[in-house]
């Protein structure tokens, strides 16, 4: 309880206002002018407990009719609240919690950010905790948390911040881009309202519990938390994920006006599905796997370096867990490329401690009800691991667009995913490596003909892969448009000759050590 | 690489050999003579090139026919490898990776016990590892590391280590019992070979970063590794869970051996399912239900008690997140007894940030395809946390039970593998306890009819409630065999009268309160 001696240092005064900032601070410019939206909120008018009744009762009846309706749809729903404590946040989730099916909701909180170890990537977090379709997700302390706190406390400068909030931004979009209807709640309260609150609590031995000393402290930096805000609400909307900033001091008009929102934008959603987006133009993409160039490796040679490689990889790998870093390995390629020999070669030499191998098959049912790129966040390595995926997200871009298994202004949307996806990852000091197995066709019929006449391997070999042959251009174009508009410094596709299974081999192994060896 | 100095130190000698014990070292004894099992193992004469290439393919097919056919199977196939580093465990994981579709095997690899911080549950993380029915895992230093290593090092006593083991077979007993095909497989050198196999690692640069440290270390304690292992074998088999005991000194013949194991034993076991144990007893069940006692709560003493239960509650919760222990609540309880309600109150007092609340549906798809526990073991909650389960693992002894979803012999059996799953949890210093809300027909025939007339709770009540209710009776013998069984003090059962809701949800909250008190 000793921290709560803060209560005796001098309150923040009544006549802090939340600053009107016309702020261009940086080159893009962080322009609020509190026009658009509302901000600082209208207050609330308070409502009597009869009209409470009343208007509380038919919304929950059409809630509770629209979560019927929602479980048949093939949408979540993501409902994002920040803003103060005190002002609701929690006793929203728990309301709404209390009306509706608490079945197919879940809420979804997060520490806070220091409490977290700096190799902590909490996008991957997020990514698996999101509702599957038809269930509601509500966060609590989510991704604005940790930018917000921050740039009150000065650890991070303006533009820190807006690079941070644009990350929220782009992770919001890429639910909403699959789909999810995703409504946002910044809970207010006025400095007064909020000391009073304090107050009221800490004046009651039976809720002095619910104050904590960062409760205070906050109070304190109020003008600071404001400011903070007013960016953050300015930074982080845009169309389709705009905040509704709501008066939180007293709790029967916010929970209508909340609810009240919810269930308009679930009836329109539900009405009618928002119409596809613009499918952006394809990259230009230039023929880079044709100009793969295929070596021979001679058998001695092969050893050597396969031996020497090896060891390299061990100690690399010894330093990797000793840093706390973890690494990802994509494997693609075409079928028969000498994917699983590769990957071998990489496993001798690991210790299958820290090791998991990843290969990835249709998605199943529960796969199917998420956002593609949930599936595969599950498999991320724990910090000081390595995972090793046997086929990827990439699917998105070859597979599921070849056999037109996704509606093209979604896989073409997806570079832009996957390299925000890949940058959550390598932003946190992890590593990220893509390899492209490469045969040319004639060697991968040869390859088929081995397969088919030796018993100890035609099972490898299904109806799927010569349908996969017959529409070699297709992947040709979509694995070259997938290398033009997915290659990053920090997650590189690495193209490699395989007519050559041992040069295939050695040239993976050498280039995982590469990249290891930069780390 | 300063630990290589170790290799200076003077070699063990050459005629180390292991003990034949015939130990009675505690009441119920470990006896190990050495008779049944082949231990030390019979070496394995060297195999020809020529020999291998031929039944190394045999072997293939048999095996590739084998995985197929257990594709469809309704077990898995767990391959449990203990023994010796270089003796050949990894070098058989990935063989038969490479040998089999791998798709559908996963191997399993877990961190030395000592890198674990000491809340950690080992047992959960292997039963959330289990492969699913059809597929195969491969166990790699697994659940016998921990206890061998403490007992080489003396850091446990032979009472604790036979405890350790104990619990070992019974996780195995447990998959078993549920219809996994589980092989073990003990890898052997002996302590020339081992000192050879190092000192030619060694002399080559590119193969000595394969040698370790701790591998002189544990040559150098061989006679210790032999007496431990002479009592791990002996003390951790049973029918159905044999060792296999191979000599791994040369790759060709150890291959052959564990290979010809699994097709023999995986073709037995698709021939012909083992016969259904005989079904235990049931408990003695006294009728704790209809005893329970049903009080009334003023508003006033329920408006006071919920604030003073909440405010010890949360500093609870605080005390528990500093330790670094954790708490599991179940709740239980007849169709309308006010779960929900009861649940809501701990909510409002818990910080959403360190909960989680998982309501059990009937299990799905991918839930099926596992060990009913499994699908539990992967919701609790990590250290310092909370997880409230709304319906739990109980199911098995309920629902599945009255309505006839599972077979008598295996819902028999659920006590005691649910109590060793919950001692696995709290033997780490965790918390669990158990609530059941109790009402009277009459009470629940009411709230039935209330919930129906009313628009805003109507979908709360099922055709299923009212066909629970037809089968009060089933149910109740069912609970109290329940409570007769599984009631325990380290994970006991909390019976609440729950006519009143003010009373249930008071006594919930304080009997909370009371079990953290103790922590």
């Amino acid at each position: 309880m000793c921290g709560f001696s803060l209560i005796r240092d001098p309150l923040p005064k009544a006549d802090m206002q939340p600053e009107r900032l016309a702020l261009d601070c940086r080159g893009g410019g962080i322009a609020t002018d509190g026009e658009a939206m509302n901000w600082p909120p209208q207050p609330l008018p308070q409502i009597s407990k009869a009209q409470w009744r009343q208007k509380a009762t038919d919304l929950r009846m059409r809630l509770l009719q629209l979560q019927r309706r929602l479980r048949d749809a093939d949408f979540p729903l993501i409902l994002v609240f920040g803003g103060v404590d005190g002002a609701g946040k929690h006793e929203m989730a728990n309301q709404l919690t209390e009306w509706l099916d608490p079945r197919f909701i879940q809420t979804l909180a997060y520490p806070h950010p220091q409490e977290l170890p700096p190799w902590d990537v909490p996008m991957l977090r997020y990514w698996r905790d999101m509702p599957p379709k038809g269930q509601i997700g509500i966060v609590l302390s989510g991704w604005y948390t940790a930018p917000l706190l921050s740039h009150v406390r000065a650890e991070i400068d303006e533009n820190d911040f807006a690079a941070q909030l644009r990350q929220a931004l782009h992770f919001e979009q890429d639910l909403v881009a699959d789909g999810a209807l995703l409504l946002k709640f910044w809970m207010h309260l006025d400095a007064d309202s909020q000391r009073q609150r304090l107050q009221e609590l800490m004046a009651d031995p039976m809720t002095l519990w619910q104050v904590q000393p960062r409760d205070w402290a906050h109070l304190h930096s109020y003008a600071d938390f404001m400011h903070s805000t007013s960016l953050l609400l300015h930074e982080s909307e845009q169309a389709g994920q705009a905040w509704q900033v709501i008066d939180g001091r007293k709790s029967r008009p916010r929970s209508l006006a909340v609810a009240e929102h919810i269930a308009q934008a679930l009836e329109q959603r539900l009405e009618k599905a928002p119409p596809a987006p613009q499918i952006p133009a394809p990259a230009a993409a230039v023929d880079r796997l044709s100009s793969v160039e295929q070596h021979r490796l001679s058998k001695s040679s092969y050893a050597e370096r396969i031996r020497q490689g090896q060891g390299q990889l061990f100690l690399h790998s010894q330093r990797l867990r000793a840093l706390q870093r973890s690494l990802v390995l994509v494997f693609e390629g075409w079928d028969a490329a000498g994917k699983g020999g590769a990957i071998r070669r990489l496993l001798q030499a690991l210790d299958a401690r820290f090791l998991r191998v990843h290969r990835v098959a249709a998605p199943d049912a529960q796969e199917l009800q998420q956002h593609y790129l949930w599936r595969f966040a599950r498999h991320f390595p724990e910090p000081g691991r390595i995972v090793i995926f046997d086929r990827s997200w990439y699917g998105r871009m070859l597979v599921e667009r070849v056999e037109g298994l996704t509606p093209e202004y979604r896989w073409r949307a997806a570079p832009a995913e996957i390299n925000r996806f890949e940058e959550q990852w390598t932003d946190a000091g992890h590593m990220l490596l893509k390899f492209w197995l490469h045969i040319t066709p004639e060697e991968q019929l040869a390859r088929f003909e081995a397969r088919r006449d030796d018993p100890l391997k035609s099972w490898k070999l299904t109806d799927e892969d010569w349908r996969n042959r017959d529409r070699w251009a297709e992947y040709l174009l979509a694995a070259n448009e997938m290398f033009a508009s997915t290659d990053s410094p920090h997650a590189p596709w690495v193209l490699v000759g395989a007519n050559d299974k041992r040069q295939a081999r050695v040239s993976v192994l050498e280039a995982v050590n590469t990249a290891l060896s930069a780390c």
